[in-house]
């Protein structure tokens, strides 16, 4: 009977189903070992991120070479239908109906032997698992993660790499990569369409950068504050960038051929298309981050659930209006971070940076060796050297005239220079990752895609491997200064390049548009907001009264001394800048009064923000001398 | 262009996808928030289960009738294939090629209504996703929950009830649906065929009992923990047994029309089937349990990680290699409690036990919110009065005849008598949950199967509803005692039934087989699979001297004292039992000495196991009795 046959067949793949799941986790499994043991033994040359995509390449090879093919019953049908595919297709096999539903449409050349292995097709993902499912929770703690301190006392250089750096480097990868078109259709060597707005969108694409790895090692040796909150801040923003920059390119494109000729209406018509999105995802973020007003503090699990609900129906929702996502969960995570954050019970704190800390590093590795799973699993690649080479050096002058030029705009306002061992360094960290691929492997449908995945792979793997491999001797060699020389340099005054950091000039840039903005925030908005900061009565003009007292929540008058510390990882303070660079104190707002260690009404402790900052550095330090024992005490010489 | 037709329906499509998820997300949003504010006030007429399918059947009737249906490109493509439809199809649309995948069989008489509305597609979600996804996390938890004591005391009559028990009540269930199928025929009310094994299928599925709600009203009140235990074991258990039953009755079926006739070969082959399923699963599942060996004890992230992905691929395993996936979770679970729990830091452990609960309340709600959405929008159901209320009367008389006779048997046996009231309580407590309705979804192709499912899911929002809501009444009518009433009973020896708690006669029952296996366990696996139990060089003969050295952990010496807390868990020892029924004290086993208060060497206060029960039954009912204010002391006179 068939009924048997095909339950057999169901059957049968259902258990690969479970195979090809199963290979994922053990080589999830296999990289936390050994990411464990490299952990154990110190070893920086190879980054989890890149373990796991060596381990992906290898069972990749396995799955490529090792499985058999299977039968190859899929023979083209040729049934006229109408000019466009239906997406569900019912089929009359000897009197039964079957329900067919579309998954995509194959080149010509491709269809003899197209996913004869079933084994590749299974380990072969949906690419919205990626956008819906993997990104998400990356995307998310970063922006919960954020440390906001340091990230709002550089944002505005942060926002110019982020957006004009972004774009910048976008425009010029995407004509570099117009011209390596031009010449390969010279020689011959492209046989199929290749637009102007496809050079464009892999300029996008592999605009996102992802330093995870060089995250990682700074991290870990404590490298500088202010580079970590440049690099983080501009990877962070940056992918949201290069996300809405993709969407709007890929907007622009159905106009045709002719468009390398450059249309003014449609150029502006994507920008517009651009800012639209980028905002409206923005203000979806932040707006439903403060609107998760949780007061289920009796209940951690609940309060847990909700938030994770929340944070990821946040995603779904922009998805659903046509914003971005992936913008609107990372300005969601970092909304949160501010105002919700303050409203949850204790244990919440703990169970959801946990949780999210589990599930970004579960999501982080599993992109990462699917990477090098992929890169002999998936069935359409286009590697074409030329367009390889020519991708490898746009993406180099694509970085370096991101990073120069806005750095020696940027040095002309700040106070406090980035130095070109910095800029150097950003340079040099320009890695691609899960952002870049997730983009990528979005739409592989024709031949100009195609190609574009298969160079995008290739040139995560060499950035990840590459740089991530030369990040500490890099960092030494640029002589920026590792956790030592930093504490020396905040207590002695001691850093590399004293001059650039008079003590009798350091504010931080914009600082009166953040002063503005601090004490706006800090005085309305988190009261209204959180169980903290003080009451509106207080704040509001005394006209305000009956409005102020509905508004502020009960236990505002408890936290109200809970507030200063809590505030001072948000913004610099000023007993802060007096102890980071010796400055002399300037009060920003009356009402915060001075910094000094006080007791809060509920019996706990307030240190003021620079003691905690200390105590928190010199503890690190004292944990990394500890535990590495004698071995090593000054990490630049171990490593140089 | 056709592409900018192609890309719209794309964008289109993922869109719908977006709102489909979201509406289970805000779904699960509604309920939380709802459930806080049942907390909150203490309401326990409707559980959280309940209240997720009454939004889901809300959500339901909005997505049936409130969208608008589609354009219905749907037609039928009428091809000559070969006898067996292609798993994908290459269709050539003017010059184009695309590729379909295989969906499923459509009968024929549905084709033309057949998912007509898109929205309604989308939020129907594949089977496999409840089985591979959310089963596990629900099943893995209440295997990592279990409160080992209770269970372990109880073990001989939660497996009689679990392996009798359910092969009962599958058989009379399945015999008695038989006869209502005839029944069914004779008058004309059936149009297809319905075999005896689709009866019996049936008689599998709807046995697994889900006392989620009843267990939870347990848990708030502080009910009878041995009933607890009784419960808890048997619907835990039953879970597995259904499913490995529902397996056996499907690799007995395709043997055609005529099985109604007893074949008693085909009969002992479902049997050989559901042992070596049933034992392959559970040994894979403890086998993978205990090789779980964490050592990562630095990285609480890598840890609990490794935890999570060690879980999954247990269930991944299994089903890759035929067995039963939920079973081997189920037992991984239970092992993991015991040994590798002993393994992990202190922050792990709080870790995985939130993380786990976190996702099974999530996925146990989802569950329960699709139940109430699929009523409505699940597109072929078959409701046939006739079978329904056949199905209510068999599984009322199939949970009759599977308590009462079987109790009375274990009662024979049992020292501690399971009394009337208990029985009765058994009996009311057998609701149907997220287990049945993953069974019945499994396989809706068929008629008979479709009718199941739809039967399936009345039966489960009846039970969740009508048995969860009246369990506090019944509890108080049954005279069951609560926490007063239980831990008065503790203490001043006043039972309800204090005759048949005699405290001459209480060892528990197989008491000689389980101090064979924990002496067993305590001094062997315990010290080779964990850090913690007695060195083995103190209990293994002197001559094994060099492999005791070898197999013992060097923590193992210094947490020597901190064992007999954690076992206390375990089993009931000698001083649980003095305290609980004022007993004479037994010493199991000389090494494990009289269990006083000690301190550890590590400074740890050790309790005994019956001073921190005590300490935490009387920390609840505080809890309890400060939370309720004057409002309720008695919480039986409250809802009596």
């Amino acid at each position: 009977m068939d009924e048997l046959a095909t339950e057999q067949e169901a059957e049968e793949s259902h258990r690969q189903d479970s195979v090809s799941l199963l290979t994922f986790i053990l080589l999830l499994t296999l990289t936390i070992l050994t990411i464990w043991l490299f952990k154990h033994r110190r070893v920086r040359f190879l980054h989890e991120t890149g373990l796991a995509m060596i381990y992906g390449l290898i069972v990749g090879v396995i799955l490529r070479y090792g499985t058999p093919s299977s039968s190859g019953r899929d023979k083209p049908l040729s049934c006229s239908q109408e000019d466009r595919p239906f997406t569900t297709l019912l089929v009359n096999v000897s009197g039964k109906f079957f329900e067919y539903t579309l998954k995509g449409e194959i080149s010509p050349g491709k269809i003899h032997n197209v996913e004869q292995n079933d084994m590749l097709r299974k380990v072969t993902f949906d690419p919205e698992v990626f956008f819906n499912i993997l990104l998400p929770p990356i995307i998310f703690h970063a922006g919960y993660s954020l440390k906001k301190r340091h990230f709002f006392r550089n944002l505005g250089s942060i926002l110019a790499y982020a957006f004009l750096g972004t774009a910048v480097s976008c425009f010029i990868i995407g004509n570099l990569m117009y011209g390596v078109v031009k010449l390969m259709k010279l020689v011959g060597q492209l046989s199929d369409k290749f637009y102007y707005t496809d050079c464009l969108l892999f300029g996008a694409i592999i605009s996102a950068t992802d330093p995870v790895t060089v995250l990682a090692i700074f991290n870990e040796l404590h490298a500088d504050v202010d580079l970590y909150a440049l690099l983080f801040g501009e990877s962070v923003l940056n992918d949201a960038v290069a996300i809405v920059l993709s969407s709007s390119i890929v907007a622009y494109q159905p106009t045709g051929e002719n468009t390398h000729a450059f249309d003014a209406a449609a150029f502006f018509k994507s920008v517009g298309v651009f800012l639209g999105i980028f905002s409206g995802s923005f203000m979806m973020g932040a707006v439903t981050g403060v609107v998760t007003f949780t007061k289920l503090h009796c209940f951690p699990l609940l309060e847990t659930a909700l938030f994770f609900l929340m944070s990821w129906s946040t995603f779904l929702l922009a998805e659903a209006c046509g914003f971005t996502g992936v913008v609107a969960v990372l300005f969601c995570g970092i909304t949160q971070a501010h105002y919700t954050y303050n409203n949850l019970s204790v244990e919440s704190r703990s169970r959801t940076k946990q949780l999210f800390e589990v599930l970004h590093f579960l999501a982080e590795n599993f992109i990462f060796s699917y990477m090098g799973l992929a890169l002999f699993t998936f069935q359409k690649h286009m590697f074409s050297p030329v367009f390889i080479i020519g991708a490898f050096i746009a993406i180099f002058l694509g970085r370096a005239a991101h990073i120069y030029p806005l750095s020696f705009l940027l040095n002309l306002g700040r106070r406090h220079k980035i130095s070109w061992n910095f800029q150097h360094m950003m340079m040099f960290s320009g890695l691609r990752g899960a952002m870049a691929f997730a983009l990528a492997i979005r739409d592989t449908a024709t031949y100009a895609h195609q190609m574009m995945f298969s160079t995008t792979l290739l040139i995560v793997f060499f950035t990840v491997w590459i740089v991530g491999g030369g990040t500490t001797p890099m960092l030494s060699w640029l002589q920026i200064r590792l956790v030592c020389g930093w504490m020396l340099g905040k207590l002695f005054r001691v850093g590399v390049d004293p001059d650039q950091d008079p003590p009798n000039r350091t504010k931080q840039e914009s600082a009166w548009l953040f002063r503005l903005w601090y004490s706006f925030d800090h005085n309305y908005l988190k009261p209204i907001l959180t169980h903290s900061g003080p009451p509106l009565t207080t704040t509001l003009p005394s006209w305000c009264g009956l409005i102020a007292r509905c508004l502020t929540s009960p236990q505002v008058y408890d936290n109200q001394e809970q507030l200063r510390e809590e505030d001072s990882d948000f913004i610099l303070n000023d007993s802060d800048l007096t102890v980071t660079y010796g400055d002399t104190t300037i009060t920003a707002n009356g009402s915060s009064g001075p910094h000094t260690a006080t007791t809060s009404l509920d019996g706990r402790r307030t240190k003021s923000s620079s003691e905690e900052a200390l105590e928190r550095d010199l503890g690190a330090a004292e944990h990394e001398v500890a535990s590495r024992g004698t071995r090593l005490v000054f990490p630049l010489e171990d490593n140089a």
